[in-house]
Formats: C-alpha cells, structure tokens, sequence
C-alpha cells in the first residue's frame, strides 16, 4: 500500500450561485486545485467526484464524464472519471476512492472532487431529493425528511443525557463565528443563543438556525503518491488513515438514535490504521448537518463520552483554543452544505489548517486534523485522518 | 499492487421483474455471488455497487447503504458500501474501484454488484431518466434520446464504410441466439434478419431489434487478493487489466462519431497492461446497447479494422467458432440491459466461460476473455481483460 498526501486544494464560493452552472463550479473548483498543486492536465491518472443528486438537482447523471469532459481531459487525454455517491457521505466517499487509485498503483496524480448544484430547483423538489439519502420505502414514504429524523435523535438525546436547546444552539453561534471569518461561507452572519432560540421551529427541538442551509458548490483536491508530493508543494498533507462504516439505512433498525454506529466504527478503523488517538487531533471538521448532529460526533469520535457533548460545547471546548477546536471553516452549519462537496471541502479546511494558513480561524500548532462525513441519517460514515507528517 | 481474482458470481434473471423490488435483486444476487464463493459475511471488507439512476427509477440513492443494510452487512459488521456511477458503464466502474480496493491492500474480500429496477416507471419516463446519461445542456435538451443519438452513429457508419442495415441485423440474430441459450435472458426468442428488418424504426436506420431493452437485474462478483483465491475455489479468474477512459459527452465535440476513442483509449490501456493483444482474446462481452454499437466495439477494441465490423459480423467471425466470439451471453440486446448491472454481468459470463460451465454456449479453450461497459454513447469506456492464468 503506497502513502498518499494531498497537494492541492481549492473551494469555490459556497452559497446560493445564480450566475453559475453546474459545469462552472465544479470547473473553477478542479482548476483551481490543479494549479495549487502546480500540475499539468497531462500529468492527471484520474478523477472522482462526489455527487448525490445531478439527476434530481439538474437532470444530469454521468457526471464524472461531463466534469472530464468540461475540464479539458476528456477528448484528447481520456482521464478516467467516476462519479462516487454515498448521499452527503459522496464527497468523503470520492476521497476515499481516490486514496485508493493512487495506493494501489493504478494511478498516480489525481484529483478528488466534489459538487452540488442545489438551488436550481424549489425548496420542495430539494427536500425530496434529499430524503431519497432516507430510506424510502419506510421513512420517506411516511413523509419523514431530515429535520424531523434529525429532531427524534435530538429529542432522545435531550432525554437520555439532559441535552438542551441552549447547548445545541451554542454549536451554531460557535459554527458562525467560523464561518464569518471564512470568505467562502454562505453564511457571514454572527448569531447568538437567542437568535437561534427564536427562529422559526423546522422540526421539533430544531429551529431553522440548527439547521444546515440547501447550497451551490464545489471543492477538489489532488492527491499524489506520497513519495513524489515534494516535487509539487513544499507543504504535502499526508493521509494517515481513511476508513468507512455502513449502518441501517432506517433510523427505527438502530439500537440507540443517539450514537450513529457508523461514525463509531469508522472512526475506530481510522484511529487503529494511523496508531493515534482523539487526543492526538488537533482540529476536526465534522457533519453538523444539524447542530445536534456535531453533539452527536463529537461524542462518537471519542473527543468525549455519551451525553457529554452539549456541555463540552456550552463549556467552549470545541472552539479554537478548547480542547479539541471543531468545524474552524463554519461547518455544514454556516460555510454551507452542497451536499456532494463536504466530505472534500471538510478536507480542504484540514489541509488550509495544517498549512497555516487559516487566517483568523487557524488553529496553533495544527499538526494533526480529522474529518468526518455522514451520508444520510448516519447509515454511511467516512472518517479521515490528515497530517503533516508522514 | 497487488493482484485480484474473482471466486464467486451471481446473475439474477434479466427481464421486467414485477414480482420483485429493487431491494429483492440485489440480495439475490449479493448472497448468491457469497454463496458462490463460499465466503460468509464477517469475512467482507467491501461492498461496490454500480447504479445509474436510482434516484430517478426507484426515488431512492444512498445506494450503497441500502444494499449493505438489506443484506444484513450494515448493522453489526458495518460494511463499508460506495454506489459508483457512470451511467451505462456503472457497474464496470464498480468492478474497477472493487479491484482498486483490493489492490491497494485496504480491503480483502470486496463484493462487486450492479443492480438497475427500470420497468417500476413508464417507458417514457425511463428515457428520460437515460437521457440524463447525454449532456442535458447540448443533446437533452435538444430532445435527442439514446436511440436517436447511436442512429446518427449507424447512419455515418454506413456512410463512410458502406455498412447495411442487414450486417446490423445480424448483430442482433447472433446475439438472441445465444440468448435462447442462456436461462437469465430477458428476450429467450429467436431472430431472423428479417424480423429485425421488418420491425418498428425506433431512430432511422434503427429498428427496435437493433436496441436493447429495458430491464431489471442484478449481478454480483466477489473479489479477493489472488494469493489467497485457492481458498475459496478450484477455479480462480485473475484480473489481468482494468482501464478506464472518457470521451466528451455530447457526440457532436467528437472527432469522428463512428469510433469511441474512450473505447480505443481503454483497450489500448488494458492490452498494454496486460501484455496481451487482441488476437490473445478467446471470448468478449461488449456494450451492444444498439446493433451498431457492437460492429463500432469490435473495431474501436482492435479485433477488426476500422469499417470492416459489418461484413466481420456478417461472415460469422463474432459467432462462437469464429475468430472472437462476441455477446455469448446474449449481450445487452438479447440478456437484456439493467443498466447499473451490465459491465457486472459481463464479467459473470466471461467467469462462466473461462470456468468451462457456460453449457450451449460454451466457447472451446476460453482462456482469456475480455469485457467492455460503456456509458452514454461513449463517454466512458471501461475495460477489463480476465483470464485463468495468473
């Protein structure tokens, strides 16, 4: 197994794109990345792109084609292309792939990217998109979307560990306060306890300010044999471990709503494939795509026990200079949520992180940083470790 | 890199399946390919699965998580499971990130799968969904479908070559003709030039015997590194190549439409990888999605010169006993065309094959076999080239 290292990154603007295409975000992403990394079109093995929903979103499959195709790699260079889907895990997913095609010696330079395109439909045909990541013959069917599986595990979590509605708002004004340093946010907007307390009910505990926004855009990466990564970047951020985990698709099949086993045991696979542990992660960009969903993570990554998470958060210990700094890009929360992208744009802030170079957001001496994508309600989770050591 | 065998394979019946979901086909054809192998459960690492269009057929993606939670490997063992898409070409992108998992030394035994559930919408909302496959934006749009793109293809062909709607014909004669043979076919019936020529036009110069059918089905290999495939059977089949390459989208960018250069690029790829040309080839499963299509494949893939596919069809040189024989499976024409499943049964025929137990349609000495999946109309191609030998 060859070691991998990222060694060029790139996010568009994230956020409702109007005047933008499909085909420009993931284009202006993939470009980009490539000339972070100071490589060619020729030198490129291999594309793969995390994609939940071109069919649903904008009447386009075969995506991984159409990006080699609008990319420039396409008619003359042939680049292989594969579109990857895990719902909002496909972005984490096509990393996870990509790592792959470069360890196996298959390949050598590609690149990892992902997008979505989400506001080109209603708000209605976006929901139904998004609760085809559900299970549909026993939860979408019944009309359940998102908020309202999200609300059960917030309202179980509330429950059985005493979690409040104060203490989840508290991960949204810390996401926000991210995100308003981050020139790519959605959201560039300070918010308070009270704010979120206030906005109108989605889904009962969850206010519309618990919730992650329907979003455009596009990130990528491009990996490189770790032996070589130092003829592209003085700065290779190297994978240290990716591993992926599988969980009932339907929430009613879990043992207990409140721990996403997924994320359990991916993270498990992750800690063991790089010999650290959660004390060894200096910064985390996690799926909160609701604020109980980071309560959840942060408990499921081992960063604290069951039940812990709303006063590990209250208590700011997951904010810059706490014990374990978490979503410094805003999260899905606030930078945004274009479902196909996070699980790439999570790493592309890890890797501006141990870079240094996260401006006001940066986290001191970021050696070590974690990412953790969830495709659905919690029955896909992918969890990498980066470092910047090999 | 380390080398990879297939030890178990599984179709399931190919047809318009109203009797069984979604759901139903793929664990058919999951457990049996396990079954097949003789492999349990605990022992997988893997799970990839090839659909093109489930959110748009059956309104559910998050594929992957699905099949892993209905075959009973999500819950406990928490399988990691990734749903590849490259329309058409899907399920041999499946079998190639399979590879590249077991390859790469990250997984062990994988599970490579294909499943498309077609017939549960109206024909003309499933050629909308196929649609999807083309660039909306330039062929969509315009109200070009599939049929309607591959008969501008046919029509240049017989323009520059002098190809007849008969060698067409005969294309799709041989190819129900081996379908009648093989038990999982959609269309057990034999054809005459005549029938085909005598049938409705779907696209001028196409007749609906020309095109492939809509279909449910599934399939499903499993994979494991060579050193150990002796463990689980007698008869291993090695991978000896796999390559992958794109092509623009839209037909009208091509340089000449009557060669798939994503074809060509991958064969030339997959020969070079292997050590082997096409004269090597005992036996061939290609993507006949349309007649013409399968006299393009056997010229784009070197077993012929370019404009002579025709009259190689027509002397029976792609029957068996002729110099390669093509589609004994019956191909997509006649076995039918789950689209997400395709590049995966391919590569179940050719193991038939290679193992010697492919009955009527047994091919003598079949050492090597190769298998060819595109997607759309030649966008991606993908190759694999199999063999008994190491």
């Amino acid at each position: 197994m060859r070691d991998v290292a990222i060694i060029g990154i790139k996010n568009t603007k994230f956020g409702e794109m109007w005047d933008n295409s499909f085909r420009d975000i993931f284009v202006e992403a993939g470009v980009g990345s490539l000339e972070d990394a100071g490589v060619s079109g020729e030198e490129i093995d291999g594309l793969y792109v995390g994609n939940m929903s071109g069919g649903q979103f904008v009447e386009q499959e075969h995506i991984g084609a159409l990006i080699a195709d609008y990319s420039g790699l396409a008619k003359n260079l042939h680049v292989p292309s594969t579109r990857v889907e895990a719902a909002c895990a496909s972005g984490g997913l096509a990393l996870r792939q990509a790592i792959f095609g470069v360890a196996s010696g298959y390949q050598d330079i590609v690149v990892a990217a992902g997008v979505e395109k989400m506001t080109d439909v209603s708000s209605s045909v976006a929901s139904a998109a998004l609760a085809a990541a559900s299970d549909r013959e026993w939860e979408g069917i019944m009309g359940a979307t998102f908020p309202g599986l999200y609300a059960m595990i917030a309202r179980m979590h509330m429950h059985m560990y005493g979690t409040t509605s104060e203490q989840m708002a508290e991960v949204a004004v810390k996401n926000h306060s991210y995100g308003l340093m981050n020139p790519i946010s959605q959201y560039r907007k300070k918010i308070t306890v009270e704010d979120v307390l206030s906005s109108i009910m989605v889904a009962d505990p969850l206010h519309i300010l618990d919730c992650s926004p329907i979003t455009d855009g596009a990130s990528s990466l491009v990996l490189a044999p770790a032996d070589v990564a130092h003829k592209y970047t003085d700065t290779p951020v190297y994978i240290k471990a990716s591993a992926q985990a599988s969980d009932t698709i339907s929430l009613h099949d879990r043992r207990d709503i409140t721990t996403l086993d997924a994320t359990v045991a991916a993270a498990k696979r992750a800690y063991e494939m790089a010999n650290l542990g959660p004390s060894d992660i200096d910064v985390v960009e996690l799926h909160d795509c609701f604020t109980i969903a980071e309560i959840c993570a942060i408990e499921d990554l081992g960063f604290v026990e069951k039940g812990e998470g709303g006063r590990f958060t209250e208590d700011g210990e997951t904010a810059i200079g706490g014990k374990v700094p978490v979503n410094t890009s805003g999260g899905l929360k606030s930078c945004g949520h274009p479902v196909g992208a996070t699980g790439i744009k999570q790493a592309v802030e890890i890797v501006h992180q141990l870079r240094g170079e996260a401006g006001k957001r940066q986290v001191q001496r970021a050696n070590t940083g974690l990412t953790h994508n969830v495709g659905g309600s919690g029955a896909t989770a992918v969890v990498h470790i980066l470092s910047r050591e090999r």
